[in-house]
């Protein structure tokens, strides 16, 4: 919305355990936040149970969607990681056991039994995804990259192709707090709004210390525009006699 | 999967703050443990970007596709609180100034602008949710319903219709951490697993004090069932020569 033809992506976190309320999920805001500062515009996430046709047909239907797709989890040894065979089965290729995986797998020492090998097997054609924390590897087929659901290995295993994901510059953002109730600054933000759709300005509204506010922010891939549209956003603030803490700028 | 026809729901959660990452979502787990505590399996959610088009067909797919929708975010006073609108687009309905809405927004004591009306207007025929926090209403339609993304008010929000999604009954979990290597258990769990597919039956690792585990979860409608099945696992681990610590039961 605030680039005529922006670098998308998808985020598919799967798993039970999200579902069920038994696990907060922490892999979606990292993933969020990163692909921002690289200019990719995230625009979906959906969680999904361990459930093949369910998760086949999300991911066929994500990936002619987007331009890039992430999934997080179910690619661990036991019957409930099945995530490898549905990208398979999507894809339509064969899940073969990858030899550069298994001398991965072998460095951890532990026996290769056959659960263990599950982890070694890859949709054909699949290029491996390193995971310096448990060794067992995620992947890349084509346009998915599909990542360990541990945050600390998921993490790890998307800082070895982000740089991939090149998207032609950041998205910037500023941001504001504002000490007045949102019903009161609906109308003035909304004006520059309505006015400038070729940036993204939100505002999400905070209670802290018994004051009502929001936060104010301007997002967008220009950033000289971003900077205008920001101080239209302060001066309007500023002149419904509104405290404004202007926050740290980032891209 | 537990149950031959269970009562399913899903969750759509509205907000770019979302998906750029700046704002942690905290309103899915709650969600998810609390429709799980009475029977309700939450089958799939999705984070929607501020794009009418987007929320108008996933939440027509959606209404059509499980028995619950459950949406958070985008019914505050500001240009990107655009939920009400697309829901009453979904359900080509009109959208309308509710009375009983606008006598609770007068609670607040604010001037009662244009944008504080704006969350006053539902979509016709829709039924107020109330919001004991800052007075401006969710709402339901048919099998929709509509909360705040706050997560102190989505809670408060859902504990006043949680008793009408009654689905028949809890769903039983019981778990337990054991100390061994998700690589040397998955044989035997994968074979309890196969032999029951009437409960539910979870691996999810974990690194506590330099040693490595799984907590395993049986969850199932049926609590004898997730019992007997829970006793089968207890004993597979120990054959193996584990260590297990049961977790406390929960419905």
């Amino acid at each position: 919305m605030t680039n005529a033809s922006p670098t998308t992506a998808c985020v598919l976190i799967i798993g039970n355990e999200i579902l069920s309320g038994k696990t907060q999920d922490k892999n979606l805001q990292f993933l969020g936040a990163e692909l921002s500062r690289r200019g990719v515009r995230l625009e979906e996430a959906r969680v999904l149970p361990d459930d093949k046709a369910e998760i086949i047909a999300t991911l066929n239907a994500c990936r002619a969607k987007y331009k890039y797709v992430i999934t997080t989890g179910g690619i661990g040894p036991t019957h409930d990681d099945i995530t490898a065979e549905c990208v398979a089965s999507a894809f339509k290729r064969d899940l073969i056991l990858h030899d550069d995986a298994v001398e991965l797998l072998r460095r951890s020492g532990r026996e290769l039994n056959p659960a263990r090998l599950k982890m070694a097997h890859v949709p054909k054609g699949s290029v491996l995804i390193d995971n310096p924390i448990s060794n067992a590897p995620g992947f890349r087929i084509e346009n998915v990259f599909v990542l360990a659901g541990i945050p600390s290995v998921a993490r790890a295993m998307f800082s070895n192709f982000a740089d991939q994901l090149g998207a032609g510059g950041s998205i910037y953002s500023r941001n504001v707090d504002v000490f007045l109730p949102e019903g009161d600054i609906a109308k003035p933000l909304g004006s520059i709004a309505a006015k400038h759709s070729d940036v993204e300005i939100g505002s999400y509204p905070f209670s802290r210390d018994s004051r009502y506010g929001a936060n104010l922010v301007v997002r967008g891939p220009n950033e000289s525009l971003v900077e205008e549209i920001f101080g239209l956003v302060i001066t309007a603030m500023q002149d419904l006699g509104g405290e404004v803490h202007v926050g740290e700028s980032s891209s």
